[in-house]
């Protein structure tokens, strides 16, 4: 039960779910594969043969404002800027039965029903709101694998559920492949779906129960059928068990009584429809809704409750909590409960020794959401390095995942950034994979040569402009990445390698231009590109960044970055001057992902690659900047509303900086064992290790005023340089913060 | 080797190419799943919105007369009256790469080739032809689950191989679905091919393996991408290790030394990229073609040597084996080297204590193919009886087969004939399944009451044609059927379910018309149709057949058939009618299915429903005109020539009369344990019943004129009726015919 003592109590949902944070409210078990959740609109990703930038406000299906629901359905995204899943649509309705979706926000124009926003409720694994339409009470929750849907139906004997197989979020002509049912008995259909899209080759299987027998059923195809099988000889449409096709709509009629429960137990598989049986069954065996919302509620508390904090405000808890339950719908379990996954390869494999993950946006995650887990959630991002590895064995190019869901890797974004989280685990001692594997894999994901400006950067010492886009962003983000593989290569005793790693590691040199003082687009020439504008995000070298911000990404030596770049006080005014200038709205309208509210100056919190900024004063003789700017974001980047996300959460990683942050420290070098000192924002904290050990985190004059830290003290000890060290942390015991109103001498730079 | 002596040197793969036999003249082995033949035209399936005739002389992919090559495809029917298939077409060739396939005839215009029919050869387990534009030798050959193809190649720096994914045998918008690619290494490809049709959800694995690596590779995709995935970086078209879409080609390049041998094995697997590998290891580990030529060559012999036999005329002796050949190239085996297969639900599953078959043509096959097979190919007749089974097990209507093929239930035709090929099977005690079980299959799939008119056929006590068409054809079938399972439910001693269903048996009755003397169709207000053309093929509730002919299909009760019809007088009228009459051309035109080679009067022995009638005259007093028919139709309905087919070979079932008929004997019940007497035309014969005996069957006087039979003696025991019981065969023995010139009145009637 939820008591106000609950951390759950403290989870709201619908942030992030106002502009640009991209998640959704609905009902989803931690990690779970099923995240069942309304969707408020569906906007065709083209129109009139153009990409439609409105699409992009639905990647997880929904809009707090919107007051229509096109129906639940299975899969979502959370906060990632690019979209696919939408699988498997559960819309109940009453009265004449409607097959088309309709218009949003023009009642009765198809199955879709209009709600009122003060009926909407969720929490951790529930979600219910009105059907205002068709008087229906709708009501989630879900289990890892099992979607429960209870819906109160008013009297009638037109009751109806749609299952609309052709649902997508980013929706197109062709993304629909295949559609298969079977209807097994009359509370029994199985099936699967195929789509193509971000995820080249996708298959979801799911296995459907109702709690009540329909009366009747049907479908409707939708796409023209040139054939359509030779002497059949039934009405396929009603009543026939099975149905196969590209767009497919199905729909079951009951019966009801005045407030009649009407249950579905919904279950997926990547495997089999035999698979999700398997699921449903051993998962969700009754039809208790109450027991199921309840179990899984009692799963996020246990999750939540790693770290039990107490805050300067309420709102503070809410936030916080928010967004470490934003930390946990992705990456997910993806394997029947028996370990069978489909892999990479397409084949079906045994997940031996770890449970199988999907959803790995690395390219964001790497940076704080992987290294959160390594401090509290250690034996899971140990499966999710397993995964990756299996995703290495399945691959035809040998490669680690990049950006990789549903057994697809989508090549989105830069850099081979799983190199990093591997690097991460081993040398936090989290994983029980061999270093020497490991390195095995690094290697070759580093060196595939027909991978985004790979060869060209090997060749040249860095990406050429002109032979590659976004040359600056590959060339620092691969010469970090060559540095983690370093770490593995030393960790695994291979000094050759850890020496020519470390040898590609220095390439951000390349890129440093003397005469502008920016990392520079560098072209095959040897030349500098010579238009060049530092604040530009489109065409500069970066992407999702400028040579302003994302220029100073140059993690694995930050010493060597700042005497390059003219020493500690030059640096400080660079600093300084991305978060003071006044950013031109020419350089924002570009920009799909930013809106105003996620910047501050040219600092862009709404995009990744800044995400170290703040606590780079730390490098200088100034670390009391770090503290200010970190607390600054903390309060105006965030809050417990549903726009409480300045931009995407990034499969979590915006809510990871968030904790790490409110806690006092960041991750600013994975792969090391080092964090970064901030300002906490929490007054304290007790973080549960996994390895039976807790660490106390505790403040001293914590208040809104008194942002800038005086002294730490980690056991007793009090901190010389703002450093903390993993090792030293997972031993346990309290990390104190003095506070203070104004900044304090103390804290030296680190290097 | 292949000697003057070998059995596989009388089979000549072309008999049925010509026409309308629907053959195929490439490599397989016995029962293969992989059936590997040159593919000689794509005819449309469809011209301007409608069904292009010309389609339907290539369901085999192939004719003889056709001079030009679009490459060889793994997957064929063996004359069957539809289509599908046709999947992964391998084409070599040299000079600029073309992927378009060209036209027909016009050389150059494509990757296709002309030929010199004289370069053409086919033997049991091989085919090769040279092809003329390229100067390339091709040679087939085929494990059950691998094709092995060898391509001796003129020097040249552009040597290709093209693999077409998106060749279909029934070509049509929207049949391919998916195809997923990967390249695993320079010599190794493996991926799968998804379409729909005839099958509707039809999916195929596959793993090639070149004998030399290449030297590049590539891709084209043809349909229009309205999405390509979101920052992908990398020309897919060229080297890329992986490619999916819905229309690919891809091809390979090679350099090649004069006379260089390219090979290649490519297996198929219905569960997965990794069952086609291992299929491919573990059937054809090594390069040496002519040694698998050899090895498939001798399961030929073995298969083939079943029946050994001398015979009239050389030419017999290879429409003889030929035949034999044609009976063993459906069902194919359809799972794994290690019992892996696809089921009908789509799920994997494991064939445990059997080996699981597919494609059941049943409609033609459960008369004489699989009666057949219980004689000379029990074992393998019993795995298909499990096969059927499991597909039961696995049907969401939970019943047996119709028309299946590649885990599908296509519908095909009328009846419910899996129970005749289960009754049949039991009744000569072949199965090891238990009647019980069987029974209760039998009993659900003869009462789907949404299937084909069953509903009013169990209300009406016959199908109104008003309700469904081919109504006659349709109750005969039903009561033939129902007649099968009433054995089933004796055989298992249920004497309710045999009582029950002996009453359904006797269904025909209700559509005899006293007045017209025919089966004639009837309505639902229990009228017979007041326009009535017995003549007539269409409309005339006959599918496939007219009153006249089909409507005599009560094998299980013919005696009480013939006084229905006025007594054994009237009867051999009728069927002297049939033989005898001019039958008018307009009813010849609308039949697609037969041509005026395949009929003899109104007997069209090119399709199935009155493949017994010749064996009817044995009912009446003049048995004799049994064995002169049998002997006409021998003689004019089959030969040794690409022609050698009146019809399609039907999945075999023409070919299993050819063979029962030379013998001597037919199954005219199948479910019983009787056959009836014709006029053998071998001179002699050795069956190798598998049990330890074998039965002997001779000859005395036998000749081209001798066609009458003068005396049976069965192991000295002279036959009084024209009846052969198959307990009293399986004994073994000898079977001895005595032939003469006339009519011998001995052979009474067996009613």
């Amino acid at each position: 039960m939820i008591t106000a003592q609950s951390l759950t109590s403290f989870v709201n949902p619908f942030v992030g779910t106002k502009t640009m944070g991209h998640t959704f409210p609905g009902a989803a078990a931690p990690f779970g594969m099923v995240q069942l959740s309304p969707n408020t609109k569906q906007e065709p990703y083209a129109l009139n043969g153009s990409y439609n930038p409105l699409t992009y406000r639905y990647t997880a299906g929904y809009q707090y404002e919107d007051t229509t629901i096109y129906g639940f359905a299975h899969t979502h995204f959370s906060g990632v800027g690019h979209s696919d899943l939408g699988d498997f649509l559960i819309m109940p309705t009453t009265g004449p039965l409607q097959l088309e979706p309709g218009e949003a926000d023009k009642p009765r124009s198809g199955f879709l029903s209009s709600f009122d926003k003060e009926t909407e409720k969720a929490s951790p694994g529930y979600y219910s709101v009105a059907l205002k339409d068709y008087n229906i009470k709708a009501e989630l929750t879900a289990s890892e694998r099992v979607g429960f849907h209870k819906y109160t139906f008013p009297k009638t004997k037109e009751a109806h559920v749609i299952l609309d197989l052709m649902h997508n979020i980013y929706n197109y002509d062709g993304k629909n492949v295949w559609t298969f049912v079977r209807v097994e008995d009359s509370q029994t259909v199985v099936g699967y779906r195929q789509t193509t899209g971000w995820a080249r080759t996708k298959k979801v299987y799911f296995a459907m129960k109702f709690s009540q027998p329909f009366t009747s059923y049907g479908r409707k195809r939708y796409e023209p059928v040139a054939y359509n099988g030779f002497y059949r000889k039934f009405n396929e449409n009603e009543n026939f068990p099975e149905f196969a096709g590209r767009e497919l709509r199905a729909y079951f009629n009951f019966d009801t009584t005045s407030n009649q429960e009407l249950k579905i137990k919904f279950a997926l598989s990547n495997t089999s429809t035999a698979g999700a049986l398997k699921n449903l069954e051993s998962e969700i065996p009754g039809w208790d809704f109450e027991q199921q919302t309840e179990k899984t509620r009692a799963l996020w508390e246990k999750e939540l409750s790693r770290i039990k904090v107490t805050s300067l405000t309420p709102h503070d808890k809410v936030t916080f909590y928010t967004a470490m339950y934003h930390t946990m719908l992705s990456p997910i379990v993806y394997e029947d409960v028996d370990g069978t996954y489909l892999g990479l390869d397409q084949n079906l494999h045994k997940s031996e020794g770890f449970t199988n993950y999907s959803i790995f946006s690395l390219w964001d995650t790497y940076r704080a959401l992987h290294p959160l887990y390594n401090l509290i959630q250690p034996a899971r991002n140990n499966d999710m390095m397993h995964s990756m590895m299996a995703h290495h064995d399945q691959s035809v190019h040998k490669a680690l995942p990049i950006w990789s869901h549903y057994a697809n890797e989508n090549w989105c974004m830069i850099g081979y950034h799983a190199v990093s989280t591997l690097a991460d685990a081993l040398q936090k001692g989290t994983t029980t994979l061999d270093p020497e594997r490991v390195l095995k894999a690094a290697v070759h994901s580093s060196n595939l040569l027909y991978y985004d400006g790979i060869e060209s950067y090997l060749h040249y010492g860095y990406v050429p402009e002109d032979l590659s886009s976004a040359s600056v962003s590959k060339t620092l983000e691969y010469a970090y990445d060559d540095w983690a593989i370093a770490q593995i290569a030393k960790l695994a005793g291979d000094s050759a390698k850890e020496k020519e790693y470390s040898n590609r590691a220095e390439s951000y040199v390349n890129v440093y231009n003397p005469e502008t003082g920016f990392m520079h687009p560098r072209l095959s020439n040897g030349n500098f590109k010579s238009e060049f504008d530092p604040m530009d995000t489109h065409g500069q070298g970066f992407i999702e960044g400028n040579a302003f911000n994302y220029g100073l990404y140059v993690p694995q030596n930050i010493p060597h970055m700042i005497s390059m770049m003219g020493g500690k006080t030059e640096f400080v005014k660079h600093l300084d001057a991305i978060f003071t200038t006044e950013i031109d709205d020419k350089y924002i309208e570009k920009n799909e992902d930013i809106t105003r509210d996620g910047i501050i100056g040219n600092y862009v919190h709404g995009n990744e690659p800044g995400h170290h900024i703040p606590y780079l004063y730390n490098w200088t003789d100034q670390p009391y900047k770090t503290q200010q700017r970190v607390r600054m974001i903390l309060r105006t980047m965030y809050n417990d509303e549903p726009d409480g996300l300045c931009g995407n959460d990034d499969a979590g990683q915006m809510s990871a900086w968030y904790i790490f942050s409110a806690l006092g420290f960041y991750p600013v070098l994975p792969g090391s064992d080092e964090y970064s000192l901030g300002s906490p924002l929490v007054r304290s904290a007790l973080m549960d290790l996994e390895n039976g050990n807790f660490l106390r985190i505790t403040t001293e004059n914590q208040s809104e005023k008194n942002i800038y830290v005086k002294e730490v003290i980690l056991n007793g000890k009090k901190l010389t340089t703002p450093v903390l060290r993993h090792s030293e942390l997972i031993i346990g015991g309290t990390l104190h913060f003095k506070m203070d109103s104004k900044p304090n001498a103390q804290f030296m730079g680190n290097s």
